[in-house]
Order: structure tokens, then C-alpha cells, then sequence
């Protein structure tokens, strides 16, 4: 499924961004628009450049060595689908709402957001680096730190994303076990949280 | 010492520095002035409303259950001074340069960057939240995914504020034993990263 053309041209500044940001966890379930959803693709990690670090593509958040290992899926009423980067594009994974599963059974059921993403780390993409093979890839506890991180990086970007465009935005747990058999996951991939995107409750729009 | 009032009215759309993320290694030796120096950190995880979440001050990066656990220690040439969100100021902590601290040997020496933030996790935050007090705050693993994201939120909004003001920035590894003792920390607290913020190497101004 191909995404619209990212096109930010709307939306505030950065300083009003930041000033703006804050979690928001009541939201409606009113749709976010195909246009809103690629830009909000693009800012969390879509490709901003040709020439990133190590000669490779480069994304809008950083990651150790440029790997590139959080993988994003966007769970949507009518499916779930794998974000790619590159082709800036969704490809189909389920045609399941799996968006119940972006919310685990201790969370506050506080509304129904339209749209979940979910994290998941690819450890091939830190073992087999695209970028520069520093040892540290390949001990657990270190790729620990990394993927975490970069996993903040993205979210980071969705938070400010919202912000700049009156979005409510919450970072939050989720059911890694049921969402990695759902997903078909590999054995190097793990789910790691999820964040909920959508229209803030009692907003005027 | 006070930092002067954070004003972030100039600098660019958030559009804009979403587009020009990226890290840059390549960095002058030229400070960074007072007023950016006060932004930036009002950026990376000032307090930007009276009531976040759980009745508790709101801050521009989000944490698990806005419990604020990360540290953010500023080594300059004069010295190396602790972020207080609240009071937007500087503590000095040394008057020792630790900059040199803040790469490790295996690291590239590509530039003297002004400015490192040294990331630092403070358990006892999480341990004894301010805010939802939920059992993985307990769970050293869980612990850990949580104050790695964590930085990256705080992180990533570093690397947004250098983008929307056409600064250089790059998160990394830094010496952790050596800083966690020059620094005096508590045995609840971990070096975790950090990241170096100045002018591009061969940008005009």
C-alpha cells in the first residue's frame, strides 16, 4: 500500500512543539487522515536524506551505528501494516484490527485511538550492521541500551509530531507476547512498547 | 548558577528540523552562547506546563509514568554543572573539565565539541515514582527499557532543537566508570550516554 507523498509544510514551530508536548491519553477514535498518517510516518523515521552516516540512507532518528533496527507497524481499524522506509510505504500484515493488543491488560482503557504503533527491534539489523560494526553490537546487554534508546528517538519524534499538529500522543506498554505471534515475528525480532496517536477527547476541532 | 530565561521564539518549523535531522560528528572548538545554552536545555527536558501527568510538573520528554528519572549533566570547558528542570539552573557539580570523559578511547576524537549532556538514570526516582506507582517500576529489566527510552526522548529532542538551529549533534558512548566518580553519583545512579552539541566544522556562520 503505497502512502501519500509526505508533505509538512503545514504545522507549528519547533519551539511551539516543544512547548506544546505532553501525553495525552484520552483521544477519540476519529480517524487520522492519509495525509496526516504519511507525514507522521515520515517525521518518526522516514528517509531525510541520500547520505547518512556510513554511507547509508539516513532516517529522521538516529540509531546505534545506523542500523536502523526499530521497525514500525501501524495498527489500523481495517489492519496492521509494516512501515518501510525506503519505499515509503505500508505493507499489509493482517487485515485484523489488532489494535486491542496495543494495550495491555493493566492499562487504563481510557478511549480507542485510531492508530497504534507498535516497536520492534530487529536484532539481524545491529549483528549484521549497515553501519560501522563496533563490538558492542553483538552483546545483549549493549544492544539493550541501543535498541531502547532508538526506540525513544522514534517516539520522541511521533511526540513532537503530535504536538505541532494538536494530536493527542501516548507512549505506553503493550501485549509483546500475543502482537509477536499476530505479527509472525522472526526469532531475532522483539516487541518492545507501543505509542497511540489520535484526536484529543473534548477538543474543538 | 541561574541560566538565563529560555526564549525559543526564533529557529524553524518543526517540518523543517524533522528534514534536517541527522548526526553530525564534525564540530568547532566555538561555545555555545548563554541564551542557546538555556533553550536547549529547556528543549531537552524543561518544565513546560504546571500539570503533567499525576499532578505532577509536566516536562517537554516524556517518562515512564512521568516519573523524570534522567539526570542531565552538562560538561562545559568551565566545568560540569547538573540540569535542574525545575528551577531551570545549573548546579555546578565540578569545576573540572569533563569533557574528555564523554567519548570513550574507542571512539572517534573527530572534534573538542563546547557542550557534552551526560545522560544519568536516577533509580530511586522510578523506584519511588511521583507518579503511577505500577509494579514493572520495580523490575530492574523493565527498569532498564524504560530509563533507555527514556533518554531517547530526551535525546531525540536534543537533536530536533540542533536541527531547527543549525547545530551539530551527536548521542553516544561516553567513559561511564570514570564520569560516574568524577560526578559523585549515588549508588542509585548510572551513566548512561552522551551526547555533544556544537557548531558544524566548516559551516559558514
Amino acid at each position: 500500500m503505497k502512502l501519500l507523498k509526505p508533505r509538512l509544510a503545514t504545522g507549528k514551530s519547533f519551539a511551539e512543539a516543544i512547548r506544546l508536548r505532553k501525553t495525552t491519553r484520552e483521544m477519540t477514535d476519529e480517524k487520522i487522515d492519509p495525509q496526516t498518517l504519511s507525514n507522521l510516518l515520515f517525521a518518526a523515521c522516514g528517509v531525510n536524506r541520500r547520505r547518512g552516516p556510513f554511507g547509508q540512507l539516513g532516517i529522521t532518528a538516529a540509531s546505534a551505528s545506523n542500523s536502523q533496527e526499530i521497525r514500525v507497524y501501524v495498527a489500523l481499524e481495517e489492519g496492521t501494516f509494516l512501515f518501510e522506509p525506503k519505499r515509503h510505504a505500508l505493507e499489509r500484515i493482517t487485515k485484523k484490527d489488532l489494535r486491542p493488543l496495543a494495550l495491555t491488560p493493566h492499562q487504563p482503557r481510557v478511549s480507542a485511538p485510531p492508530l497504534h504503533l507498535v516497536y520492534v527491534v530487529d536484532l539481524d539489523k545491529l549483528e549484521h550492521t549497515q553501519g560501522f560494526d563496533e563490538p558492542g553490537l553483538h552483546d545483549p546487554e549493549v544492544q539493550k541500551a541501543y535498541y531502547f534508546v532508538d526506540t525513544g528517538l522514534v517516539a520522541g519524534n511521533v511526540y513532537l509530531f503530535a504536538a505541532a499538529h494538536d494530536l493527542a500522543c501516548w507512549f505506553h506498554n503493550c501485549d509483546k507476547k500475543k502482537l509477536a505471534k499476530k505479527l509472525g515475528l522472526g526469532k531475532a525480532q522483539r516487541v518492545l512498547f507501543a505509542q497511540s496517536v489520535g484526536h484529543p477527547a473534548g477538543a474543538r476541532r
